[in-house]
């Protein structure tokens, strides 16, 4: 079992404006060679989905069909969610710490997480449950946003595991954090 | 003529921890196999070295001997700062925008200028004033820390030149800034 962290961010290190757009993601070129940046690879690999509220409102807005097939997704928040009829029996909400997400998960047999949205990802890290980060590095500088990291009790040493150079300029960092 | 940063950071941004020191730095192991991630070439390369006041005084601190050579280095303050006699050739202090900065060393026949610290780096970036950003990513998250990027007026754009992974686990990342 191990928990993910695959995302793009700035090279100033935020995934979304202060709004919650992620317009810098078309900063650069997506072309057909370029690919996904292994995203399908590795929601192939993991049993659920873990996101923030704000998350789960920006999928929501995107002008696409709902984007997680029927991977499990629980969507981390104290307040009420609308969940659409047709995909009710894969997405529920949940309040709790990480500890009580990834125990409420493993009790459903979801053992290979992907945690996604800012706070969720920090309160993961600085309880250092997350085993793997992949950062695809969009070169740009915006200045202000949403950060992908926030602060730590305690550092967190990482491993590299590989980093990748895109024809368009975006460079994907792979670690494994160090248990 | 250019202006370059070189400098290393963590993974979440900081080029130092909160009380100026770098740590994090030594959490990785620079073996001479690794050499130096191209220091000396590019310092070879430039004709000034402009630094904050902070910066300067961490340089002091080091217990090394003063570390930039020959070079004609500006420590950007608006207080007094103490030089060694046996530097006082080529150091002097500055207080001014960047591009009096600028200005003020290309009269000098300066005209290829590294600059170093936070606070002046960011000043630089935010007056779209520098043209290649080097930074050597060291793989740990230290969570708070002095960081290397800052508000920006405008977003910035960057080219990517290069990524190169060192077996220590540092990625080094170039880019040209658009523009």
């Amino acid at each position: 079992m191990k928990n993910i962290v695959f995302c793009a961010m700035s090279l100033d290190g935020y995934i979304a404006d202060k709004d919650g757009g992620v317009a810098f993601l078309d900063s650069v070129e997506h072309s057909p060679e370029v690919g996904d940046y292994g995203y399908k690879e590795i929601i192939g690999g993991i049993d659920a989905l873990v996101m923030g509220r704000n998350t789960y409102d920006t999928v929501l807005g995107f002008d696409v069909d709902w984007p997680y097939g029927d991977k499990t997704v629980l969507v981390v928040t104290h307040r009420d969610i609308e969940i659409a009829d047709d995909i009710q029996d894969r997405v529920s909400s949940f309040a709790g710490t990480p500890e009580e997400i990834i125990s409420h998960l493993n009790a459903m047999g979801k053992e290979n997480l992907y945690i996604d949205g800012g706070i969720i990802i920090q309160e993961f890290l600085n309880e250092n449950l997350i085993d793997e980060l992949i950062i695809t590095v969009v070169p740009i500088l915006i200045g202000e946003g949403i950060a992908l990291f926030g602060p730590l009790n305690n550092d967190l040493k990482l491993i590299t595991e590989s980093s990748k150079q895109f024809e368009n300029g975006i460079v994907q960092l792979k670690y494994k954090v160090a248990k």
